[in-house]
């Protein structure tokens, strides 16, 4: 077993970082914090005996040698940065799971045939840089390099010039690095695992996404002298259009979900009707035959509110991934990793997405998740247990040293 | 008759400075961009002979002394800050055709028993400051000068600490000054006088308004991995009030305007549902018991709607004024004026709030209109012609020159 004081120490001194306002973390993307919590981290694998190489995206990857030299590495990770109001767990429980399994085969003195890489991916949120999961999305071949670059931030601010200021801009090749498998070890971000009272979610799929932004165009206009018949409200569509969003997820219960997290309107003040409002729908489901029909539905009934409202309507995909299946091979030794530590257990979808999905385009690749409270997550107040946080790495050190082959 | 031409070319160079981005202005209360308007029409108040007062809300007036020491001025003004995104006449017309009726008045060597004060008064527009007509409301005794002071924008300033750092904390008592009368020359901002092809708006009314500050609390989560019965949802209260506001505002025609012009999601990330929406409602009447049953009726509505979702929803009234009815002597001095000067006019309620609005509490007040190319206004495209500014300039002249007495 792992040694779960050691994880749950690093876990607290990792929140030091980029604190937020109410308990959790603001370590954006490539801000400051971000560069802050790279630099702990690399430490801590220096410590370990890691070697460091980083990408061209700002992906940390460190390495644990292996016996055989033409063994391809077995890579664990998830990310370390967090959403504006973020909690400490969220990405960061894989990164440094991943590090204490490194510590505790370093502590029992465990080698392994296969080198073993402990990894950070850059971006996983999308919450300063759409789409999220950008270095590994890059990584697998879904991005080019100079899209991810230009990505902006909401200040205009570019994913190039922001990953160069923060001084992580890598030497490798993004994507050059071959895998013999991946996990990822993450909360569940959801319900389901505390209400069945299950201390490992097994994840054998992960649902789909789409990331909608739409651009109404209205006709800025004064709220007091335009008549009721002379309005061209952007912000009168964007309501009707959340509601229609709301309407076509309820209709395709059970398995789906949808809703908006960010609107913007423009120009923002309260006597001048928005010339524009911008929002994003946020929509997924495990079912690929809904994802698509549930896009289109939405996009249709958008554009048919707008029409009615004499407002322009475009919408541009900013984030987008199929429903994915991971390795059945994995997965089933994540199983009996459970299963032989007596760990109560079960299968389940991912809601999130998690650079385990883009990984699983090159490699065989699953995950492991540990409930979290109240299902609460992309929240300060997001929580877990030292207890539950252990018993996933328990079953991520005896996946990761089986498949590595001592 | 005065000069169109002079007219126009201020306005024109008052337009120089805070540039929109789409041929309008940025010039708004209280940033270095008012600051330098103000030198501006400071600059042109003293080639025009004019003494320059200010007082503790930053408002400027520049008296022509009268030729008798105890008769009372009257004043002539509006507003030279503008929208985000606004025009380059709102308000700025009524300032700039109250210093043009001084310059012709030097012109023709007309001297009156009355001083006349042209006025610029701070924060008319209430985009960066609510609420709007900040300045002459204190003037106004509507609103203490503490609570003024304390009125903050989004990134948190207040408007004490604006006043002072731009240079124009003045040293006079907010009210202190008595008004024979007060006139205010604006563009109507609405479509009616284009429509009936009217040179002149006679002012007899202005429509009472409400501006309801709403805070819904949601819960944060994850748009992804947070089932739909779970979510505590305040963007989607958000877009049902919005639709609500239509619904009420519909069934009050005619007669009626309501709408949301502000809107902000926290943590406005695109896959965290808002913890907290806020947004603001403008709504507007001229008929005192409609306003407030308007108003009950949003707000009972909004309740409901939150308290269907679990969104906590609290309400502040960031902006008030009741319907106002404008002084008929001055009024008929005003229809009377544009009958002698062979315009066309009519009578007409002002949609939009004016500082006129307040003086009509401390003094006989009346306001003229000139038409705006397709009633549009609080938008960067907003347009006059030069005959139409010059027409209503005219109005003014007359009708200030009688009041203030040869
Ligand atoms: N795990 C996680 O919250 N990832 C962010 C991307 C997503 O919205 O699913
Ligand atoms: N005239 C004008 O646009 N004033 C701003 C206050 C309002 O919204 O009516």
């Amino acid at each position: 077993k792992i040694n779960g004081d050691r994880l749950w120490d690093s876990l607290m001194d990792m929140a030091k970082i980029g604190p937020g306002i109410a308990g959790g973390n603001n370590r954006q993307t490539l801000t400051d914090e971000d560069g802050e919590g790279r630099h702990l981290f690399q430490r801590w694998c220096e410590a370990a005996g890691l070697s460091m190489g980083v990408d061209k995206m700002g992906t940390m990857f460190a390495t644990r040698a292996g016996s055989d030299p033409d063994a391809l590495p077995v890579y664990v990770g998830s990310h370390l940065d967090t959403q504006p109001t973020g909690g400490k767990y969220d990405g960061v429980l894989g990164v440094l799971a991943g590090l204490e399994v490194i510590r505790s085969m370093n502590d029992l003195g465990i080698k392994t045939k296969h080198p073993i890489v402990v990894t950070n991916w850059a971006n996983e949120e999308g919450a300063r840089f759409a789409p999220a999961m950008l270095a590994s999305g890059v990584f697998a071949g879904m991005h080019s390099l100079d899209y991810a670059y230009g990505r902006k931030d909401m200040d205009g601010k570019t994913y190039g010039d922001e990953l160069q200021r923060i001084g992580w801009l890598g030497a490798e090749d993004v994507g050059a690095r071959k895998m013999h498998a991946y996990f990822e070890y993450h909360i569940e971000q959801g319900p389901i695992l505390e209400a069945e009272n299950k201390q490992i979610g097994v994840v054998t799929h992960c649902q789909g996404l789409w990331w909608l932004e739409f651009t109404l165009t209205g006709k800025e206009a004064h709220t007091g002298s335009t008549p009721m018949a002379m309005r061209v409200n952007a912000g009168l569509a964007m309501a009707r259009i959340i509601e229609a969003v709301q309407v076509i997820a309820m209709e395709n219960q059970p398995g789906a979900v949808a809703g908006v997290g960010q609107a913007k309107f423009s120009p923002n003040s309260r006597n001048v009707l928005p010339g524009t409002v911008v929002f994003t729908v946020d929509l997924r489901t495990p079912d690929q035959g809904k994802l698509d029909r549930m896009r289109a539905a939405i996009e249709a009934k958008a554009a048919e509110i707008a029409a009615e409202l004499g407002v322009g309507c475009s919408v541009e995909a900013v984030g987008h991934f199929d429903p994915v299946t991971f390795d059945p091979t994995l997965v089933a030794r994540v199983r009996k990793a459970a299963e032989d530590l007596g760990y109560s257990h079960m299968n389940i979808i991912s809601g999130a997405g998690h650079d385990a999905c883009w990984a699983a385009k090159v490699a065989p690749a699953t995950m492991i998740m540990c409930p979290c409270v109240g299902g609460l997550s992309h929240n300060e107040a997001e929580e877990i247990s030292k207890e539950w946080a252990a018993a996933g790495a328990d079953v991520l050190f005896h996946a990761v040293v089986e498949t590595a082959e001592i």
